[in-house]
């Protein structure tokens, strides 16, 4: 199971609107058929491992990491097809929540004599699939937020120079973790200040993930890289009914794509956000800044994953803040994180926290 | 000499003006005698050591954790102990920067048949002895900041708010590095806004560090904890020539020691206080804030070591911040530390760091 759980980890950010699952066949004590979802969400794991184990899928056992669907959606429900190929036990972690599955592919397995195993390595798969089960659940993705600043807190100076404060390792992490998510987010003053491509560099071909500025009156240059290049990989802006019709029909034109969401308080509000993202397929945003909409995500408690890298320098007070203002006046209305890992990371340090 | 190290470390804090030394001595493959400086600076090492192993001494090793002194100040030289009582050999890692001494100490060894080894364990050794050598160097003592924040930074709410932010363990923690120096330094505003007493708790009973407020106009209540527990343990207060003349008398009069140092930019000046620090004997210095003493000192180079303390929450913006106003525009200005240790402690990310 911690193969098939790696084999679809590595999909991740890959098969959105699809849940990443993994899929190890074993027949006798060998692996005989692995797969995984593939890019873009199809075929899923099971019928590609099946079809690596031929006739040796009659009487294995398959290791798949989500509950196999029971319904035909763009593919052939993949419970049918292990049954089918003779599967004769099915290991599963955990059953997918979907209202089309739930439940139905553990019955449909076990209604056609396949023996169905739960539970195994299930905190784990839970962990997986958990921006999957957000948007099933809640209509929005899974949100990771990535601060990388000085030990005091900044991520530029007063003038605004930021490049670079971490180091090339941490650089390089980042990354992984964009080509881990089906979406990089920023907010418009950094891609104002920036400029920056969002794209995943150095890890190889894959699907490049979709690129989401948040903008209520979309005040980002069209000369930015951001914007020259939205043909190659696609570009999302989200701004609010008051972004100007020509500045709109301008970004269009570069090959952007303009998702219109409710304004709270002056900004796009963030609930209404990444439901937007979530309607669109979306079921990982990683959001690299800046300070204001990392502060409007922090403050709604819509950050379910925080990545934090700190540099060895101070820049004092003046310098910009990681997280903008988020309007608290007492400890406890602060939003808490717990402590996942910590360790150096080239000479900066990297702490990750989860929710709660 | 590993052990000898340890022995001095334990008395950190504990021996200034003097350095904290540690001494071992072994006979035959057994060790015969220990001694480290004692609370206050004297004894030495050395004398202890040689005292419990009396006869014994007669061609053992010493292995001393800084060259033996050879001046007679308040006690007579240890050189001339270790000779007396038949040292055969003495292994120290490095030479006692003070002029008093420098080199004369193993010269006095050798010119009596003592055999002189040095190099083992030099860096472990100068670190150790960092505080004091940078006194003797520069007139300063070595200074520790502390910065236990939020992971953007911020020591409290906008309301000032700011206990706990780290758990119960980091505070420990922090317990135990105030007692491994000589001094606990905060600027007037944390001595207004938190009320602390600064001493060394749960640790056994020991010399609490000296408590140092710096404060231009002394414009801290005197019915602080500061200010009534004078008599217990010491209080300086660093201020500017303008501090009232009424003022500085209820502080005499409370038992607080007054330091007048210059000032520069309507601050107290960084460099003139850590040399009064220095001249006063100091040769460590652990500043807890707040942010405006800890941006004066980042400010003026003069930080050698930085532990933070990391909290799983967000404050936002409005927060205060750890480090204040540096006046730094380019991040080529910024003082720069490189990563020591770090690791989880309790719910929080403890991370040490070292000057350059």
């Amino acid at each position: 199971m911690a193969h098939a759980l790696r084999l679809g980890r590595r999909r991740m950010g890959q098969c959105w609107p699809n849940p990443a699952v993994g899929c190890v066949i074993v027949r006798d004590g060998r692996i005989v058929g692995r797969g995984a979802t593939a890019p873009g969400g199809r075929p899923h794991a099971e019928p590609q491992a099946l079809a690596q184990a031929g006739a040796a899928a009659r009487g294995a056992t398959a290791y798949v990491t989500l509950e196999p669907c029971a319904h035909t959606g763009k593919t052939p429900p993949c419970a049918k097809a292990l049954v089918t190929a003779g599967i004769a036990r099915v290991v599963a972690p955990i059953a997918d929540t979907d209202p089309r599955v739930s439940g139905q592919g553990f019955q449909y397995l076990r209604m056609h004599g396949v023996q169905v195993t739960t539970g195994v390595l299930a905190d784990e798969a839970a962990r997986d699939h958990a921006g999957f089960f957000l948007k099933v659940a809640q209509g929005r993705p899974l949100v990771t937020l990535k601060l990388a600043n000085s030990f005091d807190g900044r991520i530029a100076t007063a003038t605004g120079e930021s490049q670079w404060i971490t180091g090339p390792e941490a650089r390089r992490y980042v990354h992984g973790l964009r080509a881990r998510h089906d979406a990089v987010m920023v907010g418009a003053g950094t891609a104002r200040a920036d400029d920056p491509s969002l794209t995943v560099r150095e890890m190889g071909a894959m699907r490049q993930p979709v690129r989401v500025i948040v903008s209520r009156l979309i005040d980002v240059p069209l000369m930015s890289k951001l914007a020259s290049g939205a043909r190659e990989v696609p570009v999302w802006v989200a701004h609010g009914s008051d972004a100007a019709p020509l500045t709109r029909k301008a970004w269009e034109s570069c090959g952007a794509r303009l998702l219109q969401c409710s304004v709270r308080a002056g900004r796009i509000d963030p609930q209404a956000l990444l439901t937007t993202l979530g309607g669109e397929g979306l079921t990982r945003v990683f959001c690299e800044g800046g300070g204001q909409l990392a502060a409007s995500l922090l403050a709604a408690d819509l950050v379910d994953e925080l990545v934090g890298f700190t540099a060895g320098m101070a820049l004092g007070a003046e310098g910009r803040p990681g997280i903008g203002a988020m309007g608290i006046d007492r400890l406890s209305e602060a939003p808490r994180f717990t402590l996942e890992e910590v360790r150096a990371m080239g000479g900066d340090v990297m702490h990750r926290w989860r929710r709660g």
